[in-house]
């Protein structure tokens, strides 16, 4: 080869890249050149492998002014469980934005995903939470739970969390580890209604396939982001639900209408306000972002190429 | 990581992978098996950076049977040779086919894709060319006129090897060099018309925009390979070469209406015969190859993610 390439690992990723507001950061500036014009993000290339209950998804996107871009590749293998394997992995490749050569192999099993994917909800927390969270609520008890509660809590340092999912003991489990890693008041939430109706900032977090927030669980003074559809036929919020509140907004309007809440809402014939605004435009502006205290918003996250190219141009600008 | 991965570098990869009929094999069992069902093949992925003279393929297959799947990424930035760089690029990642985990990172710069491409040619020739090969000619004079002719002379031992280019000079140079590799008397033929006239076999490996190959050159007991076409705008032979020969084959239908020589005559209103047969049906037997020794056939091939796919897994089969 006549360039070197960077090889790095999970483990050394992981030593690499704390979740931060500087990585909040990186990830908004994506989300602001998706709003300006120029980024090149294909649609997604997915390969559903029914005979290994497999899936691959690939996303890239190129953002003008950085050096680099990255094309992550996601792999869903659900029989690993049965083999004591992760279901979940992949990696991203880098490459010059100048040259097109292969700058580096993150090998990171979807750690990097996990991470933009967590300060997206950040970005969206910033520029839609109440200027006040005092409890947050998250829905969901896996990784994703913890690291979306880790990353709002960068931006509304909120006192209280409260989780909530269908397995009392793994919601105990997560609660307890917010508990630890914010050093707040952490509660398991007996009810997702209660759970909705006690905070000002909630975070949907499930691969759920049948709706679980109810539009009448929304009251004033409340953020939504449902981060967990990113598939047809995936779900979080009632479809009623997306039309309750003051303003819905998309990461990406083309993705959210195949994959996102907004499909299922589309699909039911509920969805009356043509295309919504993207989080991009609210935080340049373009778009009016809450407008007063009592409103009611919603964020919908699917994951766009944009933070994947942000967050691996980010981690080769980092010291090892 | 829980398990190791392979890094091959290019250097690596040129010493471990002959261009001979084992490659050959391997990259005809991937039509064999597209031809079949079960392959999952999704469109390419591709990325147009305009802004940079820059453009991004990925293809990728899975086969059933096979014990990897490859993503492979092929990159063209059209202004590097101003900087003393390749034009082109890439990698293949390979992952397994069971549980999703990244098995290889082959740093092949387009190696791979190369080899795969020539014996993808190979098959064609083995399967549609005239029994008896005296001549082959090949139209123009990069690396794939050369890899073509070593490809094909692997399943069609011809005596006479006929090299034409707008460049005369780099067409001596290839001739020479197809000589001493092949042991064979080789010419530059002055004419591409004369090229085609004298020979039973023909490969066109250019990038052209206007078509080279006309209808009225084709003549009885002759095979024609278009090979260079692997994007819209491009096309070597005009469209009534198409409809000329008796029997036109695709290496994907889905691919060469949108990429191939069949894209142009679609769009002239040439194309008459409706889907063609793929190159897979032809080696099944499912659909006839050539009738008769004096037959004109042509296949069009934009390069298969199941080419990829199929010559990965062959990589990781071998000995270092």
């Amino acid at each position: 080869m006549a360039h070197d390439i960077r090889i790095l690992t999970e483990a050394e990723l992981l030593n690499m890249v704390p979740l931060d507001l500087a990585l909040v950061d990186v990830v908004e500036a994506a989300f602001v050149a998706l709003a300006g014009g120029g980024v090149i993000m294909p649609p997604i290339l997915s390969m559903d492998l029914a005979a290994v209950h497999g899936e691959v998804d690939v996303k890239t996107a190129y953002i003008p002014g950085l050096d680099s871009f990255a094309l992550k590749v996601s792999t869903g293998f659900f029989d690993n469980a049965k083999r004591g394997l992760p279901s979940l992995g992949g990696l991203m490749t880098v490459f010059s934005a100048t040259t097109g050569q292969v700058q580096a192999v993150l090998l990171d099993n979807g750690f990097l995903t996990d991470m933009r994917t967590a300060a997206a909800g950040a970005v969206a927390a910033r520029h839609l939470a109440p200027a006040k969270v005092t409890t947050a609520g998250v829905i969901g008890t896996g990784l994703q739970a913890r690291l979306q509660m880790r990353a709002a809590h960068l931006v509304r340092p909120f006192e209280r969390v409260l989780v909530w999912g269908r397995d009392m003991e793994k919601a105990a489990l997560c609660a307890s580890d917010l508990a630890d890693a914010l050093g707040i008041e952490a509660e398991v939430a007996s009810d997702p209604a209660i759970l909705v109706k006690r905070s000002q900032l909630v975070v949907t977090t499930t691969p759920a396939r049948e709706p679980i927030l109810q539009a009448d669980w929304l009251h004033p003074e409340l953020h939504v982001t449902a981060m967990g559809s990113d598939a047809p036929g995936k779900c979080e919020l009632v479809p009623a639900a997306l039309m309750r509140a003051d303003l819905y907004v998309a990461d990406r309007v083309s993705q959210v209408e195949r994959l996102g809440e907004l499909r299922a809402a589309i699909e039911a014939g509920v969805w009356t306000r043509g295309a919504p605004p993207e989080l991009g435009a609210i935080i340049t502006g373009a778009h009016h972002g809450r407008q007063k205290q009592s409103d009611i918003t919603i964020a919908d996250l699917t994951g766009t190429g944009a933070q994947d190219t942000a967050i691996a141009t980010h981690v080769l600008g980092l010291p090892c």
